[in-house]
């Protein structure tokens, strides 16, 4: 490689000329970075502190522990999920931010991505005005943060329960005027799916509870997504367990992409997506994977994510042929870098490309033998057999070492940690 | 402890008197060693050999496979199927071993257990008087080398179709004469319930084509094996994914124990056993998790296992109360223990119990932060994070070593990976 670009792939020994900078990492599969196309790097800090409570509940309680963390907090929680993606092979991120923390978190540690600033607003307290004036200081901010970074800011319509539709319309019109890309949690809940069709569930009865008025759409999240100008050839629709074939595809031929995050779908008791509908209404591949959050997940392992997404298709379609390793790969690498429109720069280890790529070892007791290595990083490997994680022509985890100085934030998640630990749920 | 024995469990701070002998493992959980229900430890050497190949051939191309090993081969992968169990924390295993060679390979590094001699026999070729002093010397072969060891020998008829009536009839009275434990696949594929219920589907088909009779049950697996004795209690039923509420409650009432392996079970494209149906039918607990082998899993990794158990009964079932992390940890030690007579010698850590524990590192990035131990160990640790296994007051995995010497079985696996790789399917 060249400037952090690919110039050549092939076996080193055929090298002309004596090879210089040769770096021998023994038995190991070398592959593009991971793109981990969604995640909450922010709230790592929550990891394993809202268990066993029910989808929506647990959103709740998630919202208010978040009032315990101050911006210091939010940061050193951002780090070490960008730290652990990183270590776990993962190049590029499409995270979403509440607090903002991410950006900084991720550049620390040398990721590349997209960071969607979020966007909440289903009551009238604060006018659309107000929310998208705020919205531009926050986007204005994370820009300061990503200066000299591989990371582009973006925006992100929480859910449709919770950003109202005059707000979705106003931050398609803003995202669209700016060129930004979007991401929103799609289709996600059977109670998201009650609410959008037919006004019911426990949603509808907590949004009631608060007094905050709701017109049910009476469509589909897609429908009513597509009906406010957010489903557009920029937008990562997340999640899409209750999604039909119609709405898969009327989803991909306005050019929008799939994120499937099939631990936390199943952890949150939503259920398993119809993956097999997603591929089929992606042609083109735009399909990524993704962990979410350490809140739901409880990790960031895209290794441990691809088995869980082709042994949950198996389980829950009883046939062996619903999904195979290397659709998985596909998906945790080319996938996600064309579900973010940025496949002419990653995905995969080829001339021209960005030098993002990952070494996993794969001469270990749990991965041996290795008669092929798609089999042996799907089913048996995980982040812990990652040697190298290489952004940009870059390491930036490295013989168990990330490339930042990552002491103060290790302290500094100690002391959020205590905070999470304290706090009401 | 004493002499392999617990004699107390306490804070180590208030140890009164001087306090000698005492380890300190670090911020690490100290949990009761994993028991692994359900094990082929001598089939390691077939991880990722056998990809994307329906139940009932891959069944038969696992067959196949075996005849290019040799005993050497076989004990080396034996040996390090033994080893992989123990560096992640597991004590105690139930194997099923055909080659016999997982007797002297759990022996060697050190598992408590119970290894299981598997019998096929669906056709005639030979006769049961012959298959049973096969069986017969095999076990006292495998007596000699289970000498000093905390293994104890049984019978695994294989299961309801490679294993002809008359042959179950008398494989049950030759273990219910001498007191053996028995271990049966049960339940396990829709293939197997068409077969006994109709006798249609993919293994009659098979069958047929062999030219070997047979006699429809016209009865499910559960009934059928009660009808030939093999449903006692000392009986362990391995799978049990195809299993109504009245055969799961019979075969409890009959002392049986399930075993449940939702990883195997999924990468087959087997289902998803009905956990909560299970669980109601083993009133006092009886209810073990397993991996199964390498060849179908592909890893034996508890950790895992108890991850993926919980999230696919809650991806199954939609709720996120179909099962917790504590369930999970107590199928994996004394639900196991219980399944397999041994509640009163392990499964937890109390006085009075055999010296059989694992400590498991939760300071790492991954599994950082630790709001609960359940919760940490369940949802975020893995095989990676074992700093220690004892059984029976013995550490046999410590400092990133095992206690055996396991160069020699190194080797001879890599010789065995070759011919495996170079073998037809």
């Amino acid at each position: 490689m060249e400037d952090g670009c690919i110039v050549d792939v092939r076996p080193w020994r055929s090298a002309s000329g004596p090879a210089t900078d040769v770096v021998d990492l023994g038995r190991c599969a070398l592959l593009p970075a991971f793109v981990n196309a969604h995640t909450h790097l922010e709230y790592n800090v929550f990891r394993g502190r809202l268990e066993d409570i029910e989808f929506f509940p647990w959103i709740g309680a998630l919202m208010a522990l978040k009032a315990s963390l101050t911006e210091p907090d939010w940061l050193a929680s951002a780090t070490m999920g960008a730290a652990e993606a990183a270590a776990g092979g993962t190049g590029t991120i499409a995270d979403c931010t509440d607090a903002g923390a991410a950006a900084a978190g991720a550049a620390t540690i040398g990721l590349r991505g997209v960071i969607h600033q979020e966007v909440f607003g289903i009551d009238g307290k604060q006018t659309v005005q107000e929310t998208v004036a705020a919205l531009d200081a926050k986007l204005a901010r994370m820009a300061v943060a990503l200066q000299g970074s591989l990371l582009t800011p973006a925006v992100s319509p929480h859910a449709p329960y919770t950003v109202r539709p005059e707000l979705m319309s106003a931050l398609a019109r803003y995202a669209g005027d700016r060129g930004l890309r979007l991401c929103i949690h799609a289709s996600e809940s059977q109670a998201e799916g009650e609410l959008m069709l037919r006004g019911s569930g426990v949603i509808a009865r907590r949004l009631a509870e608060r007094g905050i008025g709701w017109e049910t759409p009476g469509a589909t999240t897609v429908a009513h997504l597509a009906r406010h100008g957010l489903v557009t050839n920029r937008t990562l629709l997340v999640h899409g367990v209750q999604v039909s074939r119609t709405d898969a595809r009327a989803a991909s031929q306005a050019g929008a992409s799939w994120v499937h995050c099939p631990k936390s779908n199943a952890k949150l008791g939503n259920g398993v997506a119809p993956l097999w509908a997603l591929r089929a209404a992606c042609p083109t591949g735009n399909l990524g994977l993704g962990t979410d959050s350490a809140a739901s997940n409880n990790g960031l392992d895209m290794l441990e994510e691809m088995r869980f997404a082709v042994l949950m298709q198996r389980a829950s379609r009883r046939r062996i042929d619903a999904m195979d390793a290397l659709q998985a790969l596909e998906m945790a690498t080319l996938g996600g870098a064309r579900a973010l429109g940025m496949a002419d720069q990653i995905g995969t280890l080829e001339r021209g490309k960005r030098a993002d790529l990952t070494a996993i070892r794969l001469d270990r007791l749990h991965t041996a033998p290795c008669y092929d290595p798609a089999s042996a990083l799907v089913y048996a490997a995980s982040a812990r057999d990652v040697a190298l994680t290489m952004v940009d022509g870059r390491p930036i985890w490295w013989r168990g070492r990330h490339a930042a100085n990552l002491a103060a934030q290790r302290r500094q998640f100690r002391t959020a940690a205590r905070k999470v630990s304290g706090a009401p749920r």
